[in-house]
């Protein structure tokens, strides 16, 4: 259990490194030699964990996508809005997402599969309009595939303008108006009024996943136990 | 005038290669001894026009501005909608356009300014929304600014998503899907009825575009003339 922890733990500082050589240099100048040398891990134990560079960057690319998922809602367009703001919200505050969405967005890298993350956001985004055109939340025209698509090119978007602009400080701000912009052709009114874009939102959804994990947590462990 | 000519011809050489090996390497990787090889002109000849690679890619992202102007219609939203689709259309098929629109999402090209067309793309946006709306074409809450920063962060990222997985055959599609969703929260729909969305529109605009140089170059030069 100690082994599979540490090897857990080294494969994430091997992550984290990439995420950070990548960004930093883009993905057709970075080496593995620099990935190593950030990683502060021996070769053996990175080759251990990933075959190639672009294995590496698979590897970011798919912590990007571990959600922390958003708790069940009632009212499926707010766990749509919630799943965007939160993903806006981790992009301005935490690398490995950030570097993520670079690597997505990067041009350049070939022989990397970019289309991936597009494609899992338009199926978990196609996926909650669907349920929330099964509630009736939703205009009648709405084809929810198409709309996913378009929230999540368009976001793709936004962040890379936020990031050119104010190097993420206005991200909030421009998603809640993306958003204020394309719901009113998607929702019906009666759901609209009562769904929360504020930019404020993002922030509180991460805190209430957070808090349910401790609560997980210490169901699962009584006091006493998981300290060693 | 021929030597002016000549000069126009050779800053127009480097700057297409320029284009072509930002795009292959990216602004980092990019070398001028590359750029140079490509355009097949000599060192002199570059460095009188450009003084450095910055230099280059600013030429390049100016070149991307340089708008083929939409020909002024009664209808604003109109225009606007014709400005966006037939940049869409130009970056599918003019490698030029493609190149400034790769170092505007470039994160990684530091040194570069890539706010520069985000600002200036915001511009345009903003002055032909600001015309709707004092011709009455908008609804009453609309901010031109706010939206015309919507559009242009959207539109970054939906060419940005149509590349990755189609390689931009479905960039009209995607294009004309973002208006039809965006569109609804910013004009008046007795307006909007009579807005052309379609996919095939910025392939026509830019026909009509070529007609009408065509038709002022015949004015100017009549028969006989400008041919040597």
């Amino acid at each position: 259990m100690a082994m599979q922890d540490r090897a857990i733990r080294t494969r994430q500082a091997i992550l984290s490194a990439a995420a950070k050589v990548f960004e930093e240099r883009g993905y057709q100048a970075a080496t593995i030699t620099e990935i190593l040398a950030v990683a502060g891990v021996t070769k053996g134990a990175l080759y251990f964990h990933f075959q190639s560079k672009e294995d590496l960057a698979e590897g970011v690319l798919s912590e990007q996508d571990q959600q922390l998922s958003v708790p069940e809602r009632a009212c499926k367009v707010q766990e749509f809005v919630d799943s965007v703001l939160l993903h806006a919200h981790r992009l301005r505050t935490d690398p490995m997402v950030r570097a993520g969405v670079r690597l997505t967005l990067d041009q350049r890298a070939e022989g990397l599969d970019r289309s991936g993350p597009f494609l899992r956001w338009g199926d978990i985004g196609r996926h909650l309009l669907q349920r929330a055109q099964a509630q009736g939340e939703l205009l009648p025209h709405v084809t929810p595939s198409e709309t996913a698509d378009v929230v999540v090119g368009s976001f793709a978007g936004i962040q890379s303008m936020s990031q050119a602009l104010s190097d993420y400080q206005d991200l909030m701000e421009r998603t809640s108006s993306l958003l204020r912009h394309l719901l009113p052709s998607v929702v019906q009114s009666s759901v609209l009024t009562s769904v929360d874009l504020s930019e404020s939102r993002g922030a509180k959804v991460l805190d209430e996943i957070l808090e349910l994990r401790r609560q997980a947590v210490a169901v699962q462990e009584p006091a006493g136990v998981g300290v060693s």
